[in-house]
């Protein structure tokens, strides 16, 4: 029984591995496609959502047959836990993907803006973000996981000097408004990638630990920051 | 046992209950404080979101006990399973109605824009689709469940109203950027209430009958629409 638990529990970890990669990659590619302008890479990035939306019901299926059938506990009950919320994460990280490339879409059809100094080192922060939080989870790395978390501060502050940039580009030039607003649009999107990698992120501190560390940090200063609120620019 | 499993349920239920009773009350206070510029209300919103950050840590430790205790097998394991989801969409629903405030707050110090006739509509829509949501998912009602979905095309085309209607009002006086910037940002928050909400009807769904809703519609003429992808406006 429990080496069929243990099988079990390697085939789910696998089937997260490959829909994390998926994941990375759509975002990957859709970073560079906004970059670059590249307008055949955002349709590729669009049309490849669809097998991490199906991704993350078979993994749903594999947890709810894990769970009746195996009835794991402790440390393996909380990583199959962990793994329906994190499926989660992933699958909305996948449809950022997909708005960072129908913003750049339509962004490509407008005269240029100055280049965002900000934006690709916060899209390069975000992606690391999210690398390493998918090889905390992979790893069970606690402190991989608490420093990703850390990170994700810089990134909200990354995104508010943005937006007073393009604020400011708006005012002065009511012609940019256009360009302006899909760019503005394009940082959230990188920002929630950030805020979704911070929630896998305190997901391995629990599993690993059965320790929570969200909505935590006014209590204990040497915790890591919560997670921001979601949505809303700094 | 089977008694002890069903008094746990009850308990589960209630606390979601609970916990979707304050949310809907930090969401109407949002817009509430919105729609009459009240900032003392928006303080209490901003207030009051730790409620329910703690009712969150507070089920999934109730579902983690319930699943390793009570072994649920069926729909009950899968009414467990999607409270752990929809724990998810309430918090964050919580979080939304913590950015409308401080959207709010900051409005209140720059000079009024003219009314937008769409944003109380959109945000009367998007609260009876939170409503509906938690009551087809308190009855099982997946009927109700089904046409939260269907409402959610209708939110979506209120939110492309409302930014076009604001893009042209930034295009045609730079002078009103920054405060249709905030009024942007609040309709795109109201139109993710009604996001969540439709991912909690799509779990109704699942715990009713084991059938997963989202992501086919493609698939099925017959079904109500997916869930958009989460954040760009439509």
């Amino acid at each position: 029984m429990e080496t069929h638990l243990q099988q079990q529990l390697e085939s789910l970890k696998s089937a997260l591995l490959s829909m994390a990669a998926l994941v990375e990659e759509q975002i990957a590619r859709s970073i560079t496609a906004h970059v670059e302008r590249d307008i055949a890479l955002c349709e590729l990035v669009i049309g490849g959502d669809q097998p991490i939306d199906a991704m993350e019901l078979e993994i749903d299926d594999q947890c709810i047959r894990l769970l009746a059938l195996q009835h794991p506990i402790a440390r393996d009950l909380r990583f199959v836990a962990s793994s329906m919320k994190i499926t989660i994460d992933l699958e909305r990280m996948g449809d950022i993907a997909v708005n960072i490339a129908k913003k750049t879409k339509q962004l490509a059809g407008m005269p240029q803006l100055k280049p965002l100094i900000d934006l690709p080192r916060m899209a390069d922060l975000s992606q690391s973000m999210v690398k390493d939080s998918l090889n905390a989870f992979v790893r069970g790395d606690e402190q991989l996981a608490m420093d990703v978390c850390a990170r994700d501060e810089e990134v909200n502050q990354l995104q508010d000097q943005i937006y007073q940039e393009l604020l400011t580009c708006m005012t002065e030039d009511s012609g940019s408004v256009p360009q302006a607003m899909q760019l503005i649009f394009i940082s959230r999107h990188i920002e929630r990638l950030a805020d979704h990698a911070t929630n896998i992120a305190e997901g391995v501190v629990y599993f690993s630990e059965g320790r929570v560390i969200k909505h935590h940090a006014a209590d204990d200063p040497n915790q890591p920051p919560t997670r921001p609120e979601s949505g809303g620019p700094a």
